[in-house]
C-alpha cells in the first residue's frame, strides 16, 4: 500500500481515538475551521520554505501540507481515491487535448 | 503506477516543452515565485472550500493543490520519494510512540 | 478624513451598486467565501512579493491586502474603527507593560 | 496621529530594541522569511475567521494581519505612507473612470 493511503488509514483510526492521546483526534475534537487553519498556516508555510529555505526545509513543510490535506478532506468525508480519481480524470483530458493538438 | 507518480512523470515531461504549449512549462518558465504563488492561492481555495463549499468544490481544490504542490517540488528538485519517506519516517517515529505509551 | 477611512466609505457606497458597475460590488453579490478567498489570495500575493519582487511589487500587494481586507471588515459588519479600537487597546496594554519591566 | 500611523512608529522603535524585550524586534532578529510566514499565517487565520467564527474573533484576526504586515512593510522599508498613496493613486483613477462612466 502507498504512503498516502497508509496515511488516510491511520489517520482515520485515530480521529476515532480519545483527544488527549492522539493529535489527529485533538484537531478532529477542534473542528474543521482550526483543521482547516492548520492546513492553510503549512501550506503558508511551504510558500516560506519553496522561497527562502533549503530542501530540507520545504520536503518537511510538503509533508505537513498532506497530512493536514488529508485530515481535512476526512472531517469533509471526502476519500483519497475522490481526489485521485479527479487528477486522473484531468490526465485524461490532458492527455485527449495533447493529442488532438499533435494530430491537428 | 499511483496517480500521484505518474502525474509527477508528466509534469517533469512537460517543464521541458514549450511555454505556449503547456500549462507546466509556462509556470516553470514564469520561474519559482509565480508557482509558489500559485500553490499559495489553490491552499487558500482548498480551507475556502473545506469552510463554504460542498464535497465536490473541495475535491476539485484538493486536486489542484496537489498538482501545485508536484509542481512546486519539481521546481525545486525535491521528488515525491523524498516527502513520502519523510512521511513513512514521522509515521514510524509516531507508531513507536504509540507502542511505547500502550506498553508503559 | 485619512486614507482608510475614505477607502471604508468608499466600499460602503459600492457595495450597494450594480455589480455590473462595480467591483466591490461584484464581489458583495457573490459572497463572503469569494471575498474571503480573493483576501486570501492577495495575502499570498504579498508573502511572495516580499521573499521575491522589489519594493514596488509589495507595495501595490500591500494595497491589494488591505482593500480586500475591508471588503470582508464590510461584509461581515466590522468597521475599521473596532479594528483601530483593538490595536489600541494592545498598543495601550502593551506600553503598560514596557513600563511596567522599566520601572521594575 | 492616526492608529496605524502610531503603530508604524512604535514599530521602528521596537525593531531597535533588544529581541529578547520586544516581539517586534525578536521578528526582525528572525529575518524576513519568519515575518512572511506569520503575516501570511494571520492572514489565513483571518479567513477562516470571517468563514467561521463570530465578529469579535474577526476583529482580533484583523488587527494580527495589520500588524504584521506593518512589521513586513518596515523589514523591507516600505512605509505605510507608500501604500496609502498607492491606494489614493488607485481612488483617484476609480473616480475618473466612475465619473467617465456617468457621463459618457
Amino acid at each position: 500500500m502507498d504512503t498516502l493511503t497508509r496515511l488516510e488509514d491511520t489517520i482515520a483510526q485515530r480521529r476515532r481515538a480519545a483527544p488527549e492521546t492522539s493529535y489527529v483526534a485533538s484537531l478532529s475534537a477542534r473542528g474543521l475551521p482550526v483543521i482547516a487553519r492548520k492546513f492553510g498556516e503549512e501550506a503558508v508555510e511551504a510558500v516560506v520554505a519553496a522561497l527562502a529555505e533549503d530542501r530540507e526545509e520545504l520536503i518537511g513543510e510538503a509533508a505537513d501540507v498532506l497530512f493536514h490535506l488529508l485530515v481535512m478532506l476526512a472531517e469533509k468525508d471526502v476519500s483519497l481515491a475522490d481526489v485521485m480519481a479527479e487528477l486522473d480524470r484531468r490526465e485524461g483530458v490532458s492527455g485527449l487535448e495533447e493529442k488532438a493538438n499533435r494530430t491537428s
